[in-house]
């Protein structure tokens, strides 16, 4: 790289909230990106194995998403629709039935809950709590599902629960799939409190659950142990909900990550790459006899963000009328992981886990995995950490991501990773 | 009008949760919309004097937004930036510095809290929590604040808090202005309570108060009664939130809602249509001495929808560089007010209310206000009713509609209340 | 009064925890007591105007109730019963419907709670959400309904709601009676806030009312105010409970202290002078349809006490077999109210109010009241402040107490009133 | 048995709540009692294995404590005394300090919180609560800890709790001692759910536990276990509460019930048998630097009942000046255990457990308890169950109980076990 002048922050600092995190880890000013790239003001290219957190499955500006939107905006299609019957949510509607439901056998009706994952997270909660009359829900160490104030009440980060202000309550936390790295049988805890009439757990109106916590760390869920859980829920009347919205999408594969257990939850949450193209738009999916909603009992301004309808509608026709990039993902996450384990193979202290393309790598000392993302930085390539002491490096490169893109950004991580590990070494 | 097919909802009513509702106000199926023109595939044209619910202040698509969007879109400008610095979010911090805050010598931190009103109003409800360390809330009657289980505490709408499936807590509600029809010194109750140290009110973090009430029912609070608030809070250690997500951006005249009163609140949320156009955004704003917030405490991946970055700096540019649209917003106004007062005049048992392009009919008999839009619907007027007993027709036109535009719309809204009226008393 | 040694208090300072309060106030050992008076162990005997806060409505170790307990106790009779029958509480049921129930045309059915006023208000607030399914109570300014987590989140004062340790939730305050001086119509707020659909108030499964509230002040709620108060809950189906917990039992006369009113509550609270001896005792009373109960749903180790029993039904039979208690408590309590009217009368500042034997004397200046206390008890008189910043001395002799008594203590008040207020105007 | 007319209870059903209980499995009308038996009207003794729930240690109207009761109340000593300094209170504080506190080694501050159990866990809870800044409690599965919100909160039993009416919250349950047979780790949950920063848990304000759960189905925490209790609490600054209100004053063996451990909890609870003779007490006692209460921030009216004094007093000289009774409670313990292991080995499905003078027989089949409770009592023992099913026979016989009528009372069991066993195999 060639010395570059630092770049004009002054306004973020000045101007926006002691809040912004991800500019403190990448303090660049980023300015356009295409697929797998993001560029700065100053011309340097980064390859972005973070996507927007998940946001981004399609890629950066997805030329044939980019296309439809265009042709859709430039006519004078509705923009903003509240939840007004359009065109573009029909046709959203119809490609989702047919490239998504229909297939898999699935007959959930859809809600509009608002754009973003929080939203579609509150919504499930409050209906699984007016469905069944009670209010204590159960969530699993190393949960990730929004800011606002439910969601963040089934949230794990502490950090981020001390933001609420208030104390959060009507949610207990149970123990994710191996977290007792095997020692006690699945669920042996939570099938024991709950069959126990003495035990004092609110009897839960709903077990939500991701099938690879990312923000918790990449906690991969076996999926016996969802099979398992879907049981003891269905067994016990409690509703299943599946936070999809960062692995959902084909992030693992599949279109929905609990594809891979068989299961079928009672409720889903989709948002993050549901919109193909990195705008803001969100599901909430039930089962219909669950759909006891009473007309505007949930609502929120931006619910039809019909441009967003449109680039969704594109993506499912684009990626999910066949099995191809569901595939792909699973190829690609092999390289991944390969490339991963490699390295875990290399160097003390290190273990990698993942499922499909979102991969992580595990550090014991939490202080290498930053070194790593900066080292990364630097060389060109946009990782994050995760996990509750972020110890964990996260990769979520597009699904549409080349091959040969991906070995460069494995290039960089592991000379990254090199470079920290052995400096560590030498200093020891 | 010509008999046209009923539109095809089919998909819709399928597989459409039962929470949808403008949908069933307006049954067409909307393709189309340009400025204060909305159209539905049957090739029908609307006036709309809902307007996004006041998320599409410049109208459908306004041209000048349009082609800022486009051309970012069209050159790969970067559409997804989690929270990360980029070239369209600097230049909207440094134009809302230059146009909307410095002109005001208002010294706020921007916080982009998710893009959504009620993501805004939860990043001040914690913030407000974390800043004072208490919990409870004020809020006042008909207050409406979003759908996630911090904004719905303080919102007041019995139908859409029984949705939260649990108690909702933390909230006490105080009378908004005229709640009791100045029968009662303002406040009374409020500082009475509040000073009583055996009065059982928790001291609150902090007061949440819209200007007007718009879901609430056009309720308006006068300047003095502002200022009373902004006193009674400052004096007694408490925050100042004033939500003006539907009130802001000039709705009600001056950009912020409370430029009216001369009062600065402690914390500000802002969204509908501050991006512009109608694209997911939102921000909450806060005196620079209560951002302490922990970096990433509060976050959310659509935090920088950069497209509505590019279309929310062209508004500000175009509108808000000079004073003439709040101008033409107070003259518009007037326009509205005195059609409705005259309807007011007309007719028994109605009422006219409002501030700048919110123009509120209460009725009496809620069953006329409903049978006033059915009408107005029926011969091309988008409008809808609000108040807890939907019994007020709100106005909410583009603040860019043309006086034809607007006088057009109010012939329509006058000949439906005249019809519906006019039978009413020929059924009595 | 002779110069006594200070008492010997050293190990209270050293054991007892600083929660103690009564024992700063009144800086003596007590030893024994008899009727109206007590005495510390220095010899010196005061007149009691607290009796045990309201506790000892027949005076301390009164003769009647002592041989009748004596007796049980000698010939081991059931000391502890849990919630066994037995013929101690047999014997106080029958006659409790006797002397009580029938007379006045009351059905109650009655619960043990546990010994003390706070058990049996959480007993009503359980079963009023229990058979309702709300979880919101309304309380109102100036409440004092006991320190146990339910009924402390119903008590108004600042300082013990602090000592909760979290926020109190799921009730809301309203204006006790006069609590605007008149301004304003009773109940303009309440009835408003209930019946406004917007309003933000949840529907509360109960109203927790004290006819008088003697903690909160002496404030003396007006018949006309109860019976508005109950209509309103029996027109919004929302259960109506009167804690009678320090002024049932005669203390404003009749037995119950809302047969002034002639309303006739949902459930009803009793402690304190229940017992007649000072006993721990409790009832919670509840229309017969409100009993749904499960056996055992509530209980506590010390619902039956039974001599408890015995000095409850001795008292029943001794003072409540006819109206003779309840006229003198009139007499007496016109006798207290015109000493403290002529008080008020004579010094600015000061105001009387109450009814039957409880009696305040409002102060403007809260320390004069303090100081008045003080003075009292130096010249022999136990007596003690009240209100939010106790600014009012508050007034319970026994009801037993002779008019000679009365008026004795009456003059050491007047006396203390005097130098107190004589005092501040030299001062001034 | 001779046969007995039913006993006349119409009172009781037509003027009793629902709640009651005790009195539906004992049928009886009792009306007196001594050392270990209680008779009923019709002149039946019943040896009595129930002992109040705990609350008779020393029998029913123990002659020693009775004389200092009758003494006390014949010459007018104080009966009730708010928290004013008595003579009674000094010499209970002075001999609590001499013979429970000094000797070993303990440095409490005594709080008087209310006469109940359920009070002392109230003031227990919201000291630790005000002391850490913390809301969220940790409890024990199977925990008994009383029927107000508070202490409801952290019980265990899903009946009792179903009669808040509310949802109750802040409160984590854990598993008690041996809840997986010994499969798991002690606190290996517990421990790690702290630890994680991302595990969700509200870091907790303190832990409360029972050494020997009760009501829970008589569940011995090993004192290997309480240890690490303690030093889990200890090392991460959370505060350990021992409920001692039924397993305290000797039950288990030692005074205190946490002895056995040799831990210092922060708080400890008392009540049942701190008064001796039945009558209503409690403490709370925490060490000096926990004693923050500001003066008044607790109350109750009862918190005085002086007779209980004199009565704690009497019992605390009478059996806590030398090692005797709990000596005598390991003996009479070993006997008892000795013959429900005998039992145990006899018939299928039974299990033995227990400490000092608290026994429990745990049946698989839970109708068999209830059949030998009922067996017993018709042949002249009162014995109740316990446990989340009720699936335990438990024996809390006075700790001054002969051994005699020890032999005598497990007879009656042994037979009424054979005979419910027997009976159930003749059926199979």
């Amino acid at each position: 790289m060639t010395t570059v002048l630092a770049p004009d922050t002054t306004i973020f600092e000045q101007r926006e909230s002691e809040v912004r995190s991800y500019s403190r880890a990448w303090p660049a000013v980023f300015t356009r990106a295409r697929g797998s790239w993001i560029q700065d003001e100053a011309g340097r290219d980064y390859l972005d194995f973070f996507a927007g957190a998940g946001a981004l499955n399609y890629g950066h500006n997805n030329p044939v998403l980019k296309r439809a939107l265009l042709e859709y905006l430039d006519s004078d299609g509705i923009t903003h629709g509240l939840d007004m019957n359009t065109v573009a949510k029909r046709r959203f509607l119809e490609t989702f039935q047919r490239n998504i439901l229909a297939p898999r056998g699935l007959d959930y009706k859809v809600q509009f809950p608002g754009p973003t994952g929080t939203n579609a997270v509150e919504a499930a909660l409050k209906l699984a709590r007016k469905v069944t009359g009670r209010s204590s829900i159960v969530n699993f160490t190393g949960a990730f599902h929004g800011m606002t104030l439910g969601s963040l009440s089934v949230t794990g980060n502490s950090m981020k629960r001390a933001g609420a202000g208030i104390p959060l309550v009507h949610s207990t936390p149970m123990p994710f799939d191996n977290y007792f790295d095997g020692e006690m049988p699945d669920f042996h805890w939570f099938e024991r409190v709950l069959d126990d009439t003495g035990s004092g757990l609110n009897r839960p109106a709903a077990v939500i659950v991701e099938t690879v916590q990312g923000e918790g760390g990449v906690n991969v869920a076996r999926p016996e142990w969802l099979r398992a859980l879907a049981d003891l829920c269905s067994s016990r009347g409690i509703l299943l909900i599946v936070d999809d919205v960062q692995m959902g999408c084909g992030r693992t594969g599949p279109f929905f990550s609990f594809e891979v257990a068989g299961i079928t939850p009672d409720i889903v949450t989709l948002s993050k790459s549901i919109g193909g193209y990195g705008l803001p738009m969100a599901l909430t999916l039930m089962r219909p006899e669950l759909d006891v909603w009473a007309p505007g009992e949930h609502n929120g301004t931006f619910r039809g963000n019909n441009p967003a309808f449109v680039t969704a509608t594109a993506a499912l026709e684009q990626y999910w009328s066949d099995g191809m990039l569901a595939r792909s993902v699973r190829t690609k996450g092999d390289q991944v992981h390969a490339a991963l384990a490699d390295l875990a193979g290399r160097f003390d202290g290190l273990s990698a886990r993942g499922r499909g393309l979102v991969q992580g790598l595990a550090f014991t000392r939490p202080e290498q995995a930053a070194a790593v993302c900066r080292t990364a930085f630097d060389a060109g390539l946009l990782a994050e950490t995760a996990g509750p002491t972020d110890e964990v490096v996260k990769l979520l490169p597009p699904l549409t991501i080349s091959t040969d893109e991906l070995a460069l950004g494995l290039n960089i991580l592991t000379e990254a990773v090199a470079s920290v590990c052995r400096e560590q070494e030498q200093r020891a």
